[in-house]
């Protein structure tokens, strides 16, 4: 098994560490086999569950914190049942505990030692959170913009968290310079934080045994999430597990919606935009490097996107606490943008709740 | 079916509003009967799967989000497998989740409409969520030197938070006079609150299905777990599911230690102590008022109390960080407490972490 390049078909060992090809190109990993497996003791909800269809290594053992297996419960608004995935209630807070427990696993098979990442938001603290689990040591660049308060979690797990002067592109390249003598465990690029990630549909499926939701919504910044579901509800329905896949829509802020613009002009990549600050800072990505992919997803799941004021984003996070789920402002993109949809995408939807709105202490006190 | 009161024996019908007896005694419910009942759809891992068991009204409709079906990890410590609870994933964040969810359930049953609670912590959030999801409108008094930051998590739920100037008692006598005209949602008084957090009990006997842990070390400030276990492990031993209970080992801070010193000096309720505090707040109850009841299940189950020092308690919090477990101090109290006790009761010992790390960020941030 190995590594092949998206863009020039090239092949790279497992053995081989490396985030993306010489080309430059994404590199993805094979499809896996899916199959539920009987649950393993001491992690019942666990993304392991599933551990054939992420394609990692036959001889890697999980590096796992009790991910996945989140709630999915049933409302009532405005007179339609929508179900809502918890997702916010992984280790770490957010959803991306499903991708850093599929990329630690593999580097620590690897035999990785040190570790850098890129973000200050959900993604550093679940590298952190994994590689203190991997017993790997971890350096988080961040721009020096960013707030003490928001590295405080990836400090604690004993990341290093190096403030870079610049944007967060300068933040970037000094993760991708490190990684020379690191290994880069980038959220954005390496193919086995996304199959981790489809662990998402799986549970969907497997929850919703008494039938399929018609539209999944979530927030889309890189796209991620998006990538990994249409990879999961591929499987699903390539072994006859589900005869029709969910429509994907994925939601932007109106304030930084690359992929949004992109969707509507038909683009293949992301289209150019003045991205302004949104609350939703999750889904703040003005450049997402895997826009193609995202789109091709999309397109393929039969989905579309939406993009959100800020306004409806603040609303809907106050309207999600009232009935008792308090998440980002990220996640309550998604459901903000549930409101605006066709009557008929709307009965039948499932929201993903991202990440926990205990992150956003600091913003939600000002509304008081 | 109807409410007893442990002191004077007076029984009150489910219909009628109250959280205590005119005698002042705590009122009990029957003790319910336990069968694990197949997964409700949409709730896998909820606590409403053993819902018989919480002695509620059998026609009440459960008022859930998800709680419960918390994973259990194994790790290994200085050469011994130790398991975890992950309480703390939750949806509001804590574990005193599973006794809100029971007891609104009660209170919607009962047709409540106005609810009041005097918590600034984990169980002002969990009731402020469970009155959300509910429909039933909440006060929250807390004492006026309550930081905003800790009550900003009610205040996005709907609750009302009111200041009381004076002590924590104070704003007690403020929820107390308050409930005659609002209903007391108390997590120290109402029996449907320590009878949800029996459901502990029940995961913990589900998903230990190898071998029940020797011992469970929790964090006891009013000490409402700890009964609720003891209620939980004692059914699954009267019907016959499991041979011998574990011992529970209630831990807490040495600078307030109120069940601590009761428990050495063999008395049957709470000692007077000089409280000062503590970083671990949640456990900061220096008059518990059901000490009686907590005493007794901790000499019924075998078990014993353990106080830890500040320092112990800051390092476990450290020290779990740093294998991928971000908790409140008040759950790393227990942690600490684990590597104090005997060997053999170190060998095979479950510790539930209650509460998040993101709660604590302005304190874990002072670390750095």
């Amino acid at each position: 098994v190995s590594f092949r390049c998206r863009l020039c078909g090239e092949d790279y060992s497992f053995r081989e560490p490396r985030y993306r090809c010489e080309c430059g190109g994404f590199l993805d990993v094979p499809a896996g086999t899916f199959s539920a497996e009987a649950t393993p003791e001491f992690s019942v909800g666990s993304i392991w569950r599933f551990k054939e269809a992420y394609g990692l290594p036959t001889d890697a053992a999980p590096v796992t914190l009790g991910e996945g297996g989140t709630p999915i419960i049933q409302k009532t608004i405005d007179g339609f049942s929508v179900l809502f995935k918890l997702d916010f209630l992984n280790p770490s807070g957010s959803f991306k505990d499903r991708g850093a427990s599929s990329l630690l696993t593999y580097m620590k098979w690897l035999g990785v030692r040190r570790a850098v990442e890129d973000s200050s938001g959900n993604a550093g603290a679940a590298v952190s959170a994994y590689a203190a689990a991997a017993g790997i040591t971890c350096t988080i660049y961040v721009p020096s913009y960013t707030p003490d308060g928001k590295v405080v979690q990836s400090k604690m797990y004993g990341s290093e968290v190096v403030k870079v002067p610049g944007t967060r592109h300068d933040a970037n390249s000094a993760a991708v310079a490190a990684s020379r003598s690191s290994f880069y465990a980038s959220h954005l690029w390496h193919p086995f934080f996304v199959s981790g990630l489809s662990s998402a549909a799986f549970e969907i499926w497997e929850d919703c045994s008494a039938g399929m939701p018609g539209s999944v919504l979530l927030p889309i910044g890189s796209g991620g999430l998006l990538e990994g579901l249409y990879r999961g509800f591929s499987a699903l329905k390539e072994t006859g597990h589900i005869s029709c896949a969910p429509k994907l829509i994925g939601v932007q802020a109106s304030r930084c919606a690359p992929i949004h613009d992109a969707f509507r002009r038909h683009l293949d990549d992301y289209a150019d935009v003045e991205a302004e600050r949104s609350v939703a800072e999750g889904i703040s990505v003005a450049r997402p490097p895997r826009a193609r992919a995202v789109l091709q997803a999309l397109r393929g799941s039969g989905g579309y996107t939406v993009a959100v004021d800020e306004d409806r984003i603040i609303a809907a996070a106050k309207t999600l606490a009232r009935i008792g789920l308090y998440v980002e402002h990220t996640s309550a993109a998604a459901f903000a943008a549930w409101f605006t949809i066709d009557r008929r995408d709307r009965e039948d939807a499932l929201v993903i709740l991202t990440g926990s709105g205990l992150k956003e202490t600091g913003t939600y006190g000002s509304y008081f």
